[in-house]
């Protein structure tokens, strides 16, 4: 795992990450993705996502305010992006709170090639069968252990599963790493999960072949920004302009020395 | 009325705040119901509107960005709220500034059983027959005293009414209150109604039988929250970003010592 | 050119500047016209757009997130523009990295008498055919001079070209003016071009006339906000924030002083 050198990568090469996500959240993960070096680009159209997609260094599907058209257009665009060779997000945004949305997440699942899986707790729980409690989208709790849960995903599902929440844990089945970065207040704005998802598109972008790495390296990124902006933080608000000014100055040169990874 | 009890209960409750609301505001009304303690979500597709309705602490219906896919989800939401004795709040966006907003307003109106209407005095004085002028979603004017249309509003449509604007008036059509709380910094920043709408929903979940008490506490909450982050902004931006730290910090102790209630 | 005495006259009339732009950047965009002193509408259906459209002093079409629908929307409000004498404004997002765009934007032209076309070197270059590299939304590249293309766009589409960048280009296809206002952190936040085309519209709708000074006065006024939001600024998300403020206290006295154009 080199979080710097990757950020290094990305910020010269500045990657399209294109991005079909939730109404909620699309201005705050375009900023994000911009603040750390990448470039975000939103397309939902059938019409044009395959096109689109192709000119991508990584896809993110984000199911939060799903609806049918935009569920075909996630799937178009996860074929063409499988058949590019361009690698996947998903963020299951509330599986388990709905049928609905438990069914479309498998059903891209079974449908698209993804190479990592970011969710919290409760969504990853009902993806691979375990009981979970999901309050609408957010994850009120998920029996056992986060760290087996995301090994268990991973290999049930064959992708990277990057599970957030206090501590994150990234596991392809086999080899599982924790991630301590971060801060509180991060769970006190909204999007903050599909941000994390955004940052995993921008590292998958410069890493196709190391998913397990980029999927970790993102949410140090994610998570030493979140520790930069919690200080001086006043509240939700102030923590939330203060993310972005710190995913920009984040520095490569001392990002790794950072992370508190195990 | 007693607005930090209320708040108190709502944020060890943390009640689920479903939210049909306008693609400009889903962020900010989002973050402000995070912000206030209690956890929003946004779900419009008619495949999951009742199921996630049944979930829900209350269901706030918004039509700023309406097209005929939303009021649909609207209406299927309301009803299923209705039968699961879910409260319901809705704000009529720019009723009165098109034919499509009026009837739909009305609508929405005649099919749910709608527990507090919030809109400005433009809005609401459409919805009861009164002459009012409305350009695009702003309110120029509406004639007469807004504690009277509220009053009105509340008796002939059989619900609570609350008129926002430089005061605010609530009413059940007996009795009505008179909010002074608030800053003319809300004004300047789009969407602050629709937060006092979602705010509105939040204080509804903890108090479904009692609507009046529930909208009243809510704008005084969210004007108390108001007149904090007024203090030390320097224009709308910093303005934006100082109301979630104040709803944030809101404290429930003193909350009703600076209620300005007549 | 009178930036001042326009954004005055603004300030005092208030008029609506009816937008049907993308999903990433509404919230940005109708907060930029609001703290300009304007008022800002978002409607899209196809049921309410030419009512809404004749209440407006200006109309912006934005196809960032486009799809059919919206796009039906877009072609059914500005056919109606035309017909009341509203200005239109064109943000042709996009157009270059898809065929869908490239299509939707040459069809809005065909089909609306678009009075200014509001966009990048590579959106533009795209548009009167000439090459061009375009990334997602983002230009990288088109050859050639800025103030060139604006002429020659402005010449052979019959309008007036505001080409933005590093110094922006705004041309009818005789006169050319060069705007030299703003500052690199404009580029770091997204949706600052979607405001520049929101912040066009509200010039525009009180200069119907004067589509060529009007289109230099936007961009005066945002690159000269731009310039005080930088100072302070302490990245992207700080920048963004203080952009509205400094919108907000724009001074109609000094604001063609600090103009920079040739």
């Amino acid at each position: 795992m080199n979080a710097g050198d990757s950020l290094q990568r990305l910020r010269t090469s500045k990657p399209l990450v294109h991005q079909i996500t939730n109404y909620v959240v699309m201005n705050e993960t375009a900023n994000a993705t911009l603040a750390l070096g990448a470039l975000p680009v939103m397309a939902h159209a059938p019409e044009e996502v395959e096109e689109m997609v192709r000119l991508a260094g990584a896809l993110v599907l984000n199911i939060g305010t799903l609806s049918p058209p935009w569920v075909e257009a996630m799937l178009l665009a996860g074929r063409a992006a499988n058949e590019a060779g361009v690698p996947v997000v998903l963020d299951p945004v509330g599986a388990g709170a709905t049928t609905y949305r438990t069914e479309t997440a498998q059903r891209i699942l079974d449908e698209v090639d993804v190479a990592v899986l970011r969710g919290n707790a409760g969504e990853v729980a009902t993806l691979v069968g375990v009981d979970a409690e999901v309050r609408g989208v957010e994850s009120i709790g998920a029996g056992g252990d986060p760290g087996e849960l995301a090994r268990e995903a991973g290999a049930r599902l064959g992708l990277v599963a990057s599970v957030t929440g206090p501590v994150d844990h990234v596991s392809d089945g086999e080899a599982t790493l924790a991630i301590a970065n971060g801060h509180p207040l991060l769970a006190t704005i909204t999007g903050t999960g599909c941000m994390s998802s955004a940052m995993t598109g921008c590292f998958l972008a410069v890493n196709r072949d190391r998913p397990l790495e980029a999927a970790a390296e993102a949410l140090v990124a994610f998570g030493v920004a979140g520790e930069d902006a919690a200080a001086g933080a006043k509240g939700p608000g102030s923590f939330h302009v203060a993310l972005y000014d710190a995913l920009a100055a984040l520095d490569p040169e001392t990002l790794d020395g950072r992370a508190n990874v195990t």
